[in-house]
């Protein structure tokens, strides 16, 4: 194998590919990163046995092959390089690196001891902008919770849709749903897929780079591939089946509340000082003030106070949240106002957002 | 106690003095910050027995006192309300806080509690420009090793001459000295001390605050006072005599070195990787090529090669270092250019920079 490439598109890259990276004292062929070239084709690709990354770089081809190069000690060499032209050569098991007075040689291992990335050969199902599909799933993703024993909350699920797809991630005391909408759908057989939350992560990550258009989805029986322009991300599916959470979604309500989102955040923030060991922070909902007054009281700390004007509807309410899941939701909504809906049954709040019925947050009280 | 002041003056203070507040657990009250108004002024003070910081803030002042107030929590809370009038107030052992719409109170101590923080009356020995003090004090602080078993190398040197400052520290394997000019000297009965390097870290941090005019030094027997318009810093002295390192400094050398610093830096790094255990590049001094020659080697990894540029006097050598060692003398050199001077007496290795004598660097080699 012979190339010579940019250090820029290199460093790029590397830095896409090595992220998933860890140290793997069992399998430490998956501490590399496979450089394979192939015909036209320059490739980088690393796995974790779960996700897989492939990202094509342009640059020069002299000769080709393929060597597995440890990619901590590959990614940082290369990051500290002036960014001119690269030479990276194979000889036996090692990589020779030319980079201006610089010459380096980095131990490696056969191309033949890196798994294979299974490859997804069917047609994309649907096709959507790189934003829009990134912003989408920040706002739900965060609150996945890693979960052994309930594998299937483990991960994002999705379902598509005729034009849109639904999205949702629960930890069972919160569900965040998000429709995203413009998905140009193409054809479906499987509509319902639950995304393991790391690759979701990497994908939000992938996703920030300018270079990066418009995503397909692929799907097989087990797989899902982003399609990214020069990068492929591969990743298993969750077997199981995500609850059926529409029915949670509380419908009708004692209370609705509307205020503004970031005078609320920063209530709830300084009454956090006194939550407790519960995050415990107190809502009054005060519909003749036209009030919401925010509690905390902590035995050994001291306590706190505050109120905010809000536009009520419903009756006077007490209720008790957890003041983490709470911001949780807020810091999720981008318009300048909120909807605060207290639930009928039991509590159960919805967090929505003024003039944006795209995303709903649903979280369980401490106290009601 | 009772004050009202604008919540920027307030977070400035707090920042200031709540650093060096740790979670003491054998003395609770060291975790507090004091509150005192008295006359016109009101003080925060913080303590850790060592060091102790006084900062005096602007505002109104409606009835005197003090209060000690967990420091963290305090800090957390003004820190996140708005830059408003803030009101504080005490009652019993608790500190009322109103601020816009927010009422607050924080669980307190008596400031009886609270540790006396010694006074130093003498008048300042010297006045020197806060830009000029923190840059020479932050070339050579980091390399100051704490050592239980020699407590004498574990702070900072400074001896004060006519109308300079000469300062150094050491962890035995290198040695930084820097003289710091432009002093204006009152008068010096001792000329000698030794300060803790978390007092230095501290004033470094601290001195980088524009309202931060000209610094006045004031000594005692066993403490230092470092008087920063309204910050005061009072910290114990080290005891004991710094190593007369005046000896240690080389004065013969086998080859003298002037090359581009930056490119030396970027040279080293890329030879890190590939610098095994002990950390060790390798410098081949190539007068007839004028040529300085890195390399380093890791059997497990791979090896390096580069060169770069250099006016060489004397003979060639190889000499090997700890690259860390290296790089941490050059990063506190400030010109373009720098001279590595070779040492007679093994390889013993001097880094100044090319038009500034205030700043050596000394450092010995792994192998000469």
């Amino acid at each position: 194998m012979e190339i010579i490439c940019l250090q820029e598109n290199l460093k790029k890259g590397l830095n896409i590919t090595e992220r998933i990276i860890g140290k793997n004292l069992t399998l430490p062929i998956l501490n590399n990163i496979l450089i394979s070239v192939e015909k036209s084709s320059i490739k980088l690709c690393s796995t974790d046995l779960e996700i897989g990354i492939n990202c094509e770089i342009s640059g020069k081809i002299i000769k080709q092959g393929a060597i597995a190069i440890p990619a901590k000690v590959l990614t940082s060499f290369i990051n500290n390089l002036p960014n001119k032209k690269v030479q990276l050569k194979t000889k036996d098991n090692k990589l020779m690196i030319k980079c201006e007075n610089y010459k380096s040689q980095i131990k490696g291992f056969s191309s033949e001891e890196f798994p294979i990335i299974p490859k997804i050969k069917s047609e994309p199902i649907l096709k959507i902008n790189k934003d829009i599909l990134r912003t989408g799933l920040s706002q739900i993703v965060e609150i996945t919770a890693i979960s052994e024993s309930r594998p299937e909350i483990s991960g994002i699920y999705m379902k598509f849709e005729k034009e849109s797809i639904k999205t949702a991630a629960t930890d069972s005391f919160r569900l965040a749903e998000k429709i995203i909408n413009d998905v140009d759908i193409a054809s479906i057989n499987e509509n319902e897929i639950i995304i393991p939350k790391r690759t979701v992560v990497e994908l939000i990550r992938i996703l920030q780079d300018d270079d990066i258009g418009n995503v397909e989805l692929v799907l097989n029986q087990n797989q899902v591939l982003f399609n990214l322009n020069n990068v492929q991300i591969i990743s298993r599916l969750i077997e199981g089946k995500f609850p059926d959470y529409t029915q949670i979604i509380p419908k009708e309500f004692q209370a609705q509340v509307i205020t503004n989102k970031q005078e609320l955040i920063n209530n709830i923030k300084l009454a956090s000082f006194f939550s407790g060991k519960a995050n415990e922070v107190k809502l009054s909902i005060l519909p003749s003030k036209s009030l919401v007054e925010l509690s905390s009281e902590d035995a050994d700390v001291g306590s706190h106070k505050s109120s905010l004007p809000a536009k009520i509807q419903g009756k006077p309410i007490k209720i008790s949240f957890n003041y983490r899941y709470l911001l949780d939701g807020l810091n999720n909504i981008f318009s300048d106002k909120v909807i605060i809906s207290i639930g009928k049954e039991a509590g159960k709040t919805l967090i929505t957002s003024v003039g944006d019925e795209s995303y709903k947050y649903i979280v369980m009280p401490i106290k009601a």
